[in-house]
């Protein structure tokens, strides 16, 4: 019998546990469930014969020692900052190590190690980072096989609501960590096109859009994520001219979301004076020249160059983003003010469901012909906890987990999705979970 | 005979060196200047037969304890983050310290000990940190002493090349450091107009301009500083409905600086993917969009919408921004690579001379009548080491020492140059050295 032990056990642990539960009988396994909150891993274990919860704190070493050697794979599903203990214990003790966050420079200096102890530290297995890395790679080296010469790449998702669902004036509801959207795109993006390097800064961002079309949907957009030059090497890309990833929204949405930017809105660096007392009219006027005559509304208009009844200035009163109500937190920062409004108005009804766009984009050179191919997924959530976010980040874990244990992956070290041995049985099982790519090609 | 530490023999310590020099006789003084270049130390002692020159090393403790011990009063003029061990050595061995910059929390933390000990740290006692503080504060007191009612409160510093050697077309040379040139007002600025709080972030504050007029010269102005909220509470000044503090310009230079913020050329948070092959044209080229037909001063004009042949794309050819030359630097940021730029073209040249201005505008009510008075500073430099920095930036220092050294000044702990105590035998002899501000007061 395997030990698999999943540690955090919230909103996005569900498709995964759900998965690994209802794999436990036929492949043997034993499931622990280890959170801070023990109710919570207890929901999700649902007593199920082949699943245990446990309470499990982090930051006690000995309990942590206990479980890992306890199990032939662990799954980190903690906030990304905790990896790093619970990684060491996995190399010490010789266990596989899976996590769906941005693999780091701490991990990454656990390589030889774990090919020294013969277990993979597999990170970047969930949405994006994930089934992006594997569905981009399944079609690259498909490309190099036929020896085709790709000249673009581009590559975006996003978490939406559901068009169904999608019911107010900004076209987005919180699907996933708030103030990751909030925050998103701070620095500089870094891609290149046509072989020219381009260096995006934050300020420019939302107004740097590529249109995105998806049969059957209203229109998208894209705007760059900050790394997509790294991926020339992970991706083996070095030769492609132009390679862009980046985050996905209904269109609109970006130039709406630039108002926060261009009026200083989104910074976390510093607090508000006063912000409990303040109300968010005065919040708002804070990033407006001062004039003595226009009313805050009319101030916004001006600064963005819109008439006071523009669409965008109606989104920001719908927010309440000039009554005169306090804002009522102590010592915080703008970005933590706007979170605050937009949780209150961005928030999934209990009935809504949510939505997952991925869309590559790319360009080659076969048989002296020009192509275009555009490989497109969109999932659907089925209710509250079977989210299309939950499934897309948890199946990918639960899928290569299985066939980890099964020895028919048989990588070691520290490792990204992007080998066809676990793209190939990776994105066939997710095929039978409704998670599929449309593909269109095209000659240019 | 009292013995005085300098610690730091670069340029900015040459007329604080000098004026101490200069008093050493009188005031029966011994002068250890340290160094971790020995012969620059040397150099600024001049053979002085109450001057001492030593190597020094901020990393040495045992040699910094021994000059410590041997000292009355320390004069740190090291980079800002050397100046803690420094400290608190001084205030082990019971030594006053003394320093241009700003004060740092790891200093404040010395404030019980430093009064345990009778000695006084004292901060931001050069120019801006410096003398601002004292001469805002000499108006303030009187102001209060009469009862009037401050309004407002504008303070503008800035470092320029005299008119006379102000000979290329940005009407700006480095006078002193470069790097902070560069990175200057990089966050989000923070103040208070008629009893509102503005948050200005980094993209808009070279467009959020004051202008300033100082009699028998060209136009300048102003743009914000970061961290003008803080000074209500140090000035004494929470009643004041306007507070800013920003940093003066050569009319005309903020908006052209805008072009590298908006372009995105003053970011230091990444390294440019293969710098030193990278030519000028290119470099300039990566943050504007992609285009086939135009050329990139085409693109430069569009981005910014002016004409092709309009004065900010002439500067930026006159820097040589788009020669096809390599830059020829590896692994460096925008920033560096952009100071590399300037520091060839905004060089002073030998027999040019620095200038500093700084201008308070004071708004007040008085006997029921409205006041605005300014009160303007200007310094010129007399050669290359005498240099308006230099000294305005040593002269408060040396002189401070002075009346420490004679005890005519008694106060203890960690302190600003806010108390009368200090500003007004300070401030009566820099007069003597020509640093005298002219006052206007006007009925509004």
């Amino acid at each position: 019998m395997k030990h698999l032990l999943i540690l955090g056990a919230g909103r996005s642990s569900f498709s995964l546990i759900q998965y690994l539960l209802e794999t436990a009988y036929s492949e043997h396994w034993l499931i622990t469930v280890g959170d801070s909150n023990l109710q919570l891993a207890q929901e999700k274990i649902q007593n199920h014969p082949n699943g245990r919860a446990v309470r499990f704190n982090a930051d006690n070493l000995e309990i942590c020692e206990v479980l890992v050697q306890n199990a032939d794979l662990v799954i980190s599903m903690l906030p990304h900052f905790m990896h790093r203990p619970i990684a060491e214990l996995c190399v010490k003790f010789g266990k596989h190590f899976l996590t769906a966050s941005y693999l780091t420079p701490e991990i990454k200096a656990l390589n030889n190690k774990a090919i020294a102890q013969k277990v993979i530290l597999l990170n970047e297995m969930g949405l994006d980072p994930g089934i992006d890395h594997m569905s981009a790679m399944q079609i690259i080296d498909g490309l190099k096989k036929d020896s085709a010469d790709i000249r673009a790449f581009k590559s975006y998702t996003g978490g939406l609501v559901a068009p169904e669902y999608d019911t107010n004036p900004w076209n987005y509801k919180f699907t996933w960590n708030p103030r990751n959207v909030i925050l998103a795109g701070q620095g500089t993006a870094q891609y290149i096109i046509r072989g020219k390097y381009k260096y995006m800064p934050y300020h420019r961002l939302f107004s740097d859009l590529e249109e995105i079309t998806v049969s059957n949907y209203d229109k998208f957009e894209g705007y760059p994520n900050r790394d997509s030059l790294k991926y020339r090497v992970i991706y083996g890309l070095e030769n492609t001219s132009t390679l862009i990833r980046g985050t996905l929204r209904k269109a609109g949405f970006c130039q709406s979301w630039d108002a926060f930017v261009q009026l200083g809105m989104t910074d976390d660096g510093y607090k508000v004076e006063n912000s409990e007392n303040t109300t968010y009219r005065d919040f708002i006027n804070a990033f407006l020249p001062y004039d003595l005559t226009l009313t805050v509304p009319e101030k916004v208009a001006q600064f963005l160059g819109v008439e006071p009844d523009s669409e965008i200035i109606k989104k920001l009163n719908w927010l309440g983003l000039f009554r005169d109500e306090k804002i009522g937190l102590e010592n915080v920062s703008p970005a933590q003010i706007l979170q605050h409004v937009l949780e209150k108005k961005w928030k999934l009804a209990p009935n809504d469901k949510d939505m997952i766009v991925m869309q590559h984009i790319f360009e080659y050179e076969f048989d002296q012909k020009q192509y275009r191919r555009v490989s497109s997924l969109v999932v659907k959530g089925e209710d509250t906890q079977q989210t299309a976010m939950a499934k897309t980040v948890g199946l990918p874990l639960g899928i290569v987990a299985k066939f980890i244990l099964k020895d028919e992956i048989n990588l070691t070290g520290v490792q990204l999705p992007v080998h066809s041995q676990i793209y190939e049985p990776v994105l066939k099982e997710m095929e039978s979970h409704g998670i599929q790519f449309e593909e269109e090609i095209e000659e240019i």
